[in-house]
Formats: C-alpha cells, sequence, structure tokens
C-alpha cells in the first residue's frame, strides 16, 4: 500500500518532518512517498496560504493518480482542499485536522488544540463545526509561534507549545491534547510526556485512519456529490486540468 | 465608488451576463469593473472548480488593491476564496451566496435555494452552516442544469428553474426563493414573476450590501484572523505573491 | 425614498439622536423621517418595557403605511415587534439588532456587543440565536449604564463603553465590536477610534440596509407567514386596529 | 392557591373554555381564575395579534399581583410576553406551549405539534428553538382552520385537527401529539382518543406545573435579568405602568 | 397516588434522605414509597457506576409496576435507565436531573449545576444536550467532594456546595442554580439562602413533575420507541426478565 | 495485538458471526478474541435490552484487563455502556456505531442509516447527536427486520436490508450508506453490490479503528472524566466489582 503524504506547503524540510513522522508510524506494509507542491507558498498562516495550497495539493493527487497511489493525506491543519481532492479520486483522502479530531473523540470526551499562530485558530474553529466536533472541542489555544519556527527555532517553538498545552490541561477540563500544525509531527512524544495527557498529532493519526480505510476497502464515494469533476476546459496556467479523465460512467446526481 | 465584481469562471460571456445584472442595480455614483481570472475553469459545477477558481478570484482582488478598488463581491454562489480574500484588502468584500442568504432573512423567515447542480447542493449547506443560516434554509434544490446551459440554452434553463421554484413554493412553506447561481443574475424578474414569491439573486444583493458597507465607512477588520497574510515567499507559478505589501503595521493576533 | 425610522421609547431627544445619525449616513435621496410612540416607556431596559415599546411601534408602521413610507427601521436594540411590523407592510422593516449582527458578520469571523445594562444581555442572546448569529458572536458585554444616561450624562456613559470595548478586543478575539443600543448612534466614530476595532452600530447599518433592499425592489414577503395579519376585531383602545385593511387578496396559509 | 389563567385574546367564550378546562384539572386546593384583557384582538393569529394582546396580559399580571395570585398562566400557544410577565411578579409563570413542550419531553422521545393555521407555525418553530426543544420536535402541523372556528364550527374543527393528528401519527415517528392552541383545552380526550397517542395539552398542563413550582416553593428569579423592572415613567396610555412599585430592593445586574 | 423514588445506588441512608425529602414535598394524597436496588455500588460517581446501577432502576422499576405504583423517580442525578425505565411502565418516570433542569428554564434565563465531582460533569453535559438545554446552562460545577461525604461529612460538604454556588452566582450571569445529587436533597433550604438565588432541587422537583403528570393522566407513551419491550430470552442472573408481561396488545413500530 | 470483540447479546451464533468477520478483515499480527457476557438478552433492541447488556459488556472489559487484551470492541449498533468501558481501561474501547459514523463521514458527506426496527432509531439519532454527527446524517431508516431474524432467516433479512438501502440512495441525497446492526457484519459486500453505495459496517470499522489507535500508541485518557473508577463497594450480584483495582495514582478530578 502506497499512501501518498502531501505536504501543501513548498518547504522541503517541512515535507522530510511530515514524512519521516508518516513513515516512522505506518504499517510494515505500507510506502509513505511525501510531497509537496511545486507551487505556493513556504507556510500556511492564513486563509489566504491556505487558499493557494489547495490547487498544489490538487495537482499533487492528480499526480498520484497516475502514480496508482492507494490513499492520500493533506498534511496541513487546515485540511486544505480536501473535499476537492475527493472529487479526483476513489481512494480515501484524509486531512490531518479531521483525523486528529476524530482520533481525539474516541479517547477522551473533550479536548482542546494547541495550533501555531492565533489568526489561524477560525480555521479550526470553522473544521470543527462542518465536522460536527464543535462541542468536544472546549478550546482553540495558540503558542503563537510562526510555523517556520518549527523547523528554525524548534526549541523554543517547542518549550511554548508545551506552555499552552499545561494551560490547556489545568483550565480546559479535557482529557486530550490536539496539536495543531503537521510541522509538530515529531514532537508528539516530547509534548505528551510534558504535559501529562495522551496527545493526538494529525500527520501520524491520517496515516493509521488510511490505512484502516483502505484495509476495509473504502475508498471515496464516487456517488453524489464527490463524484468525478464534471470534465471542462481551464484557462492559462491550469489548461492541464482540461482533459483530466474522470471516470465518466460514474453516477453523478 | 468602484466595486469590482469578480466572476470566478473564465467565461466572459458569464462575467457579461453578471457585470450588467450588476451594473443596473448599482447606484448612480457607482462604477461597476467586472472581471475574471487568467486563469481557471469555465464554469465551477464541484468542490474541485471552486478550490481552482479561488487563486484566479485572489489575484482579481490583489490587481484591484492595485486600482484602488473600493469593494469586492466574488460572484460565483459557493463563495470561492472569500475569506482569503478579505484578507488581502481593507475593503468589503461580499460573496453572492453570503448576500443572497443574509437579504433573503430580512424578508422572510424561511427561504429555500434553487441552484443548477444537485452535486453542489453541499456547498450551499456548508456555506449556510459557516454562515449561521441553516434553520432558516428550508432546502437546497436543484434544477439539474449545468451552469453554462445558463447562457447556450436560456430558455430551457429557465423554464426548469421555474419549475424547480413553484415546487419549492408548494412544497417547503417559504416566504422567499433564492437563487443559487451567479448566471441566474438576469433572470431574477422573470422567475420571480412565475413564482410568486420574493426572488433574492446574489450578485445584486451583493452590490446594494457593498454599497451598504462602503457607506458605513465599514471594510474588512484588519484586526484579528482577517489581517493582511504575513509576507512570505511563494515559489513557483504563485512567486508574484511573494510581495504583496500587506500594510505590516496592522494589528494581528 | 423615504425611510421611517421609529425609536420605540418615548424619550424625543433619543429620537433626534438616532434621526440624526439616520440622516447622516443616509443617501442624498434618502429622507429619514423619525419618529416615537405616542404610548410606551421612556427608555427600554427590560422584557416588560419591550413588550409594552411593541405595540407603539405597530402604531407607527400602520401611521407610516398611511404616509407611503418606503421602509421601516426599528431603532432599539432588541428590535422590539419585528416580525409584527413586518406583517403590516410590503415595505422592508429592519431591526438595528439585526442591521448590525449582518454587517458584522460580513467584515469579521467573531464579534462581541457592548449593550448598556447586564439584564438585557438575554434580549441579545436570544436574537442571537434566532437570528443564526450564536456562534459569530464571542459575547454579549454590558457596559452598566441605564439607556437615559446616554442622553444625560453622555460623557461618563460613552467613558465606560470604551473601557468594556476594550476590554472586548483584548480578551474576545474578535474583529468587530456591535453597539448595543440605539442611543449609541452619534457615538461611533469616537469609540471605534478609542477601541482600534471596527465599530457597527444599528441604525446607521439599518439605513444602508433598508437603502439597500428598497433598491433592490425587496420587500417583506406577503406568502406564508409574514402575510396581512387577517382582519378581525380589536377591543378596547385597540379597537383602531380593527378595520386595518390588510390587501385581503394577498396569499395566505 | 389560586392561580390566574389569561386567556391574551378579548373573546370571553374562549376565556370560558379554557378557565373551566383549568379548572376540571386542577388540585381541590387550587382557585383558577380565568380572565381576559381589556384591550386586545379576539383572536391570536399572527405576529400582530400577538404583539398587541402581550400588553394586556402584562395588564392582567400587574392585576394579579393586586389580588395577590400565586401563579399565572398566558393561555396562548405563543406564549405571548412570557418574559415580560416574569419580571412583575415573584410568582411563576408559564406559558401553554412551553408547558406542552415540556409535559411531551417527559412521556416521549419525538412528538409533533397540531396548531390551528400554517402561518403560526412559525412562532411555534421559535418558540421549540428558544426553549431548547427543536429536535424533540419532529413537525408543527396545521389543521388549517381559524381559531374562533374551535368556538364557531367545533364539530368541524375537531374533525379536521383528528385528521391532522392521525397523519402525524402515521408518517412523523411519534409517541405524544401537542395540541398548539388554548382554544382545544376540551377537546383533548376527543383528539387522544381518535388518533390513539398521548395528547399534551398546554392548558392543563400549565395548571399542574404552577402546581408543582408552587408547591416547590419556586417563583420567577428576581435575581438577574428576570428581576423587577427598573421604575420608570411611561407616557400615553400606559402611564399607569409609571408607578409599578417593583421591590426596589432586588438584586439586578 | 404512589410514587416510587427509586435510589439507584445502595447506601440506605441516602435512601432515607431523599426518600424523606420527597416525602416532606408530596402533596397529601401522594405516597412516597423509597427504595433502593439489592445489588449495585454504594454511590454512583462514574460512567461505569451509573452503566451498573441502570439494571437495579430497572429491577425497581419491575417490582413497583407488580406494586400497582402510579409513577417512578430516578433519584440520581445521571438520572441512570431513564428510557429503559420509561419502556418497562405506561406509568410516568422521571430522573431528578431531567426534573431540575426543566424547572429551572421556567424560573430563569440561565443557570449553573453544582454538582459532586467534575468527573460527573460530563454526565451532566450529555444530558443537557440530550434533554435541549445545552444554551440554557451557563457552566456545570462540581463541589469535588464524593458523594457519600453528603452523608458522613455533611457540614464540609455543604460549605463547599455553597462557596461553590456563590461562585456561580457571582460569575456565571445566572438566576437559578441547580444542585446536582441526589444526595443534595435536604440541603435546598441551607444553600438557596446562603447563595441568595432560587436553587432546584432534583428529587423534590420530580415529585411535583410526576404528580402533575399523573394528574394530567400522562403516562409514558406505549406508542414507538418507549413501547413495551418486545418480550424475548434472558440468560443467566436476568433470567427473570425472560417473563416479562409487556402487554403485548400495544401497538410498537 | 490482541482485540476483544464483544457481542453484548448471549447468541453464540452472533458471537460467532461477528468474530468471523472481525477477524477477515483485521491485520495479519491482529487476534481477535470474540466474547459474549454470561448474563443478558438474546438480543437488543430495546433500550431496555441495552441496558442491561452494558453489564455484561463491562464484566467482559473487566475479563479482558485480566487478559491483558490491547483493545475491545463493543459490537452492538447503539454502544452500549461505551463510556464505562471506557473507565475500566487504559486501552481504547471503540463502539461499533461510533465507528461506522466515524468512517462514513471520511468518504462521503452525507450518509443514511438502515437499521433493523424503527423503534431502535431513536437510539441512533441520539449517538448521533452526541458524538457529533446529526447533520451528516439525512436519516434512520429501519428494515424492520428483528434482529435475530439475521440469523434465522438471512435471506429475508437481507431482501429488506437491500431494499431500505436503494430508497435510501434514490430519496436521501446521500454518498454513503450505514449498516446499523452488529448481525449485518457479513453482509456487508452483498448490500454494497446491491445497493451499489460505499457501505461503511461497523464491526470492521470498529476493529480497524482500534488497530490504528493501537498504532498509534493512543488509549483511552486517564486523565479526567474517564479515569478509572473511584474503588468502592458493590452489594449483591455486583460484588465482585468492589476489588477492581483501578491504577490509583492515576490523575482524576
Amino acid at each position: 500500500m502506497q499512501i501518498r503524504v502531501i505536504n501543501p506547503n513548498t518547504t522541503r524540510g517541512m515535507t522530510d518532518t511530515i514524512g519521516n513522522a508518516a513513515q516512522a508510524i505506518a504499517s510494515p506494509g505500507t510506502l509513505i512517498s511525501a510531497t509537496q507542491p511545486a507551487h505556493g507558498p513556504v507556510s500556511i498562516e492564513s486563509h489566504f496560504d491556505e487558499a493557494i495550497s489547495a490547487t498544489g495539493v490538487l495537482e499533487e493527487v492528480a499526480a498520484g493518480e497516475r502514480d496508482g497511489v492507494d490513499a492520500y493525506i493533506i498534511a496541513c491543519f487546515g485540511d486544505p482542499g480536501l473535499l476537492a481532492a475527493r472529487e479526483l479520486t476513489r481512494a480515501p483522502v484524509i486531512g490531518i485536522a479531521e483525523a486528529a479530531f476524530h482520533m481525539a473523540t474516541l479517547i477522551s470526551t473533550r479536548f482542546s488544540v494547541v495550533t501555531t499562530l492565533g489568526r489561524t485558530g477560525i480555521i479550526a474553529e470553522h473544521l470543527l463545526e462542518q465536522y460536527g466536533f464543535r462541542h468536544h472541542c472546549r478550546r482553540v489555544r495558540a503558542a503563537e509561534i510562526p510555523v517556520l519556527d518549527l523547523e528554525d527555532d524548534g526549541d523554543a517553538a517547542l518549550t511554548r507549545i508545551i506552555e499552552e498545552g499545561r494551560r490547556a490541561r489545568d483550565e480546559d477540563g479535557i482529557g486530550a491534547l490536539v496539536l495543531g500544525c503537521g510541522g509538530m509531527a515529531d514532537l508528539t512524544d516530547e509534548i505528551a510526556e510534558a504535559v501529562g495527557l495522551p496527545v493526538v498529532e494529525g500527520v501520524t493519526a491520517a496515516v493509521k485512519l488510511t490505512e484502516a480505510l483502505v484495509g476495509l476497502g473504502l475508498g471515496t464515494s464516487k456517488v453524489g456529490d464527490l463524484a468525478f469533476p464534471r470534465p471542462k476546459p481551464f484557462i492559462g496556467r491550469y489548461a492541464h486540468f482540461s482533459d483530466h479523465e474522470a471516470s465518466g460512467n460514474d453516477e453523478t446526481r
């Protein structure tokens, strides 16, 4: 089984961090291939960065389809392009925010999130609402560290995440902590030990969830609103999407 | 006052339809400039089309900033790129789904939506949830017409929309009907007359809402999560976003 | 276009404040006629005051219908009598709480409210729930000033509102502030400057929203539950409502 | 114990129907005194009728306070003036919609409502939302009978209510039926027998709920937002409210 | 009328406390018979304790049916086995959490709960969600006292409950306080006096609610999902449930 | 890794069906041990059956702890005793309703459920509400077959499930179907093929989810409300629970 882990930003170091964390947790028969878009922002810290990154994610999914990939992970905590990516494939596609939220509700009744910058908290809140977990999450907290500090100034970043995690433990009445950034994928154990709570990290959670779906023979439904997109012309730099051969004999409504 | 109406798809005829409808409803002092992205799909009928179109919308907003535009309208019923666009400007940015939903709640207690294809209904449902109008909307209905049929086979499309609108009137217990596609902007009056309900159309609604916001001196908040994005490098075909000069002295959190 | 701005309390000074703020923001072709009921409380600070004031609001709407008014604004933050008023007319009717909430969601993802007395906070909460904005509003705060202090002791009132607004800015994670009393209509700019957040005030917001609706040719739906009331006898001091001539040929259900 | 049952409309026959039904269900030591406003509509079939009737309800509560009444029931299914009435007294005040909804959730997991006119369904929906029972109610149905037909053409009205109740039983997956009009208070048994479901009627339910609250020594909280209204001048026909002597030493916020 | 008050734990002293409080509030014609299971935990302080206690509750209901009991109260704040118990009888069955929540919403717009241990707060939260009162309850608080301390160290327990109740009064913006444990049934008056808020206690509230339902002739609906369970074999220590004679001629779906 | 699959009813044939389906989907290194309680109903078709079965589930978990089991599955669609079971162990515990709902949201935007008897639909509805998936599920449908018919009259049962599944596909606007009974675990493929939708079955979904959690090193949180129960005496037939040795040094609140 090959899982394509897509880092939606264009920072190679973070792709490696994410890919390594994914491979480390993967089952023996699972091959992780970590990629990143050829086009896009070096980090994702706003709705704007996220919207731009989504097109890169979609191109990576299209490439994955040509490579015969079995499942996809979108490794940014805003789950950029998730539903669009699902339309492109019969394979499962999992976002890391989604994966972490689901897993957290299975081991605790209430959890909190620690993300990077406060301004991205709203993205997590909107996802919690859409996925149904608004009331399972007590609070979305921010360590107020830029995403790339996780790469460039890892120790200071770790310290701040742990501090915020401890505040969550002491103030929020929670049973688990969710890490709110793909770049934290290698910090899970240290944070869990320092905070004294089960810590759910999205990249690793998504690897196991995609393995689970593939094991069940379940892929993205091609009936209804996640069916392949209707083929149509695309203009300009997206012209290469014009000929995507969605299997035209699928049921759509 | 100049309002930039952005048709997120790349079909010039639809841009004209939308621009004309917008100009027709605009106040005397309002100049409508209708544009479309240089890159993207000819119509938007899926999450995929929508995600791709969002980058074009953002480039049109960036261009509008250079042109000194006073307000923006995103003229596709999925409101693609709405929050990202808001980050790029101090001006108001309004989506047409949003505009139509707001206006419909001001003239009725319950409304239904008639959109083009059933598969895009989920996009409207997600927006209704995010905006808070889940319970104000009785039902999202589809006329099951491809978007470009509004351009190419207008009479048949109109007939089907009216049929579905009448079903909504008879079955849903509503006081108003919302048209769920920017390409219907020129059909409002005919549909209203044929259905016998107030019909709220998003392009025209958005023009008046943006005029209202500009008149109030209200623009997108630059405090908190809609502040200008943090400047950073973008790679590849988005490199031109690297130097976007968000006013760095704004408060962010 | 004539907009009838109804101050639901019977304090002339507040009617003037509201009327002036409304006229100042109105478009060139818009005439504001500000009125107040002949009967009712001098200020509205409880469910009781609000219920009494509603009948006065309705009489002002009935009078407006005789005067050929084009739209109505109910200028108390509890939106007293809003749905009842809508039943009396084909014109749009907008409450100032409603107007402020709608506008605030268009320029920010989350807002807080600063109202006068804590005991009226529940009124705002109920409206937020009914309108769909429960989750867009982080917190309803009170400056703990009686309504008429806005008239009688304006400086002290202003100081307290600003203090509470700054607390909202610092503690609530918001992008905009909503002023929760019609009597604050002339304080918007000072508060915005002092707090450093976009401030949405309901009277002015409602003027622009009603202009928008009239411009769109949209009025209160007369199909379904906002149709004209069924004619019937009224007893005693409300006997004059017995002969209200709702256009009997409207559809009702 | 004296319970004041207030029929919010001004039709004496309906007051008698309601009062008789209340007395018939009351405990031995309970005296029912049924009243109606001196001013207001002969029936309540719209938001407008309801808003007007609320002032009459409040005057009846004020009169009840002078009479030393122990509890109040507002016997119209829209619960007009409920929170305002609570502010006027330390005694419990119960609305019949509220009473019926609460009781229905204690004997079934899901219920439906049969009300008079479809246009008043929205009033019931808003109350269900405010009280928290949105999801416990499967459907608000209408028999499409004017309220006074319950008095004037009782047999035909009963037939239609039973028909609609049977549809509810067969289609809605419910365990109980709620009658949505005070004027149906004498029809409960016949409807229950004909429909074959437990039928919850609000007047009778409210009598037992008020007896329960009085028995518990619980009355309307005078701490916080239901405290007595702040004393203030009222103008015109409401001048008599100016001197209402709310016990000024209560805590308010 | 005989009301069977079931203390779901097996501590006789608490059964007596609860039974006495119930009898003290009961109407003259009401006989309270307080019982406790023969099998189960001495106190209920976790999901585990609650699940075990439910079977004892059901046996007490089955016994009550043989005794011709008119109504049942489940006197633990988690309402263990509530819906199951309803299936066993045509009589009303009321949980004390449910009873307290309902009554609290009738005398205040917002309330808080003070329960025993923080870890049981989630049980109250889940019930608030299921019953519809999520937004009526500001906060579930814990005095952090083990349940049996109410019996064994009553003064210290009372002190802590009062302290937490005062914090609720000062911080939560509420009009009433709900006591979150059946073992507090005899403390209501002291707490109310000390805290200065109306205090709603579940055992007493449930007595009056069951009297109310019996007075209305309303019992648990036997149509639909609360119908008697389908007869079937039970194995092992539950074999005695095999022959429960649910009236087989009831409608089920 | 050993997963203990607990069939909450006492029908051996169903335990085998469930165990075989679980083993068939399990990963190579996973040992499935399927058990059933020594005490309880032969099938679970009501709140009553479910409450009784929960104690058996808890005894099986306690036994599993002595056996050193790595994870637990509760294989009845009502997830009986789920939170209580979690309190007893550091291992993950997954209910099959929960598992199916989670997986269904990962491959579709909306799903429907087909369960056995209509009367148990309310159990699924309550779980959907508690887990957060109320709006992801369009409809809970029933094939109206008793649970044991799945064992005794499999062909007729399968036919009815397929019929109801096709109605769901045609009427509900869904992308996936959830099977609402553990006894359907061996029918998944046939139903999927016949209905033409992805079918999510809970037993198999739960196996993969528990493998995922164990792979992540995540177990039930022992901080907060899922901590081990406080040790205490149990009376009568539950006396053996008195000495359960919850690791007393865990943090509880």
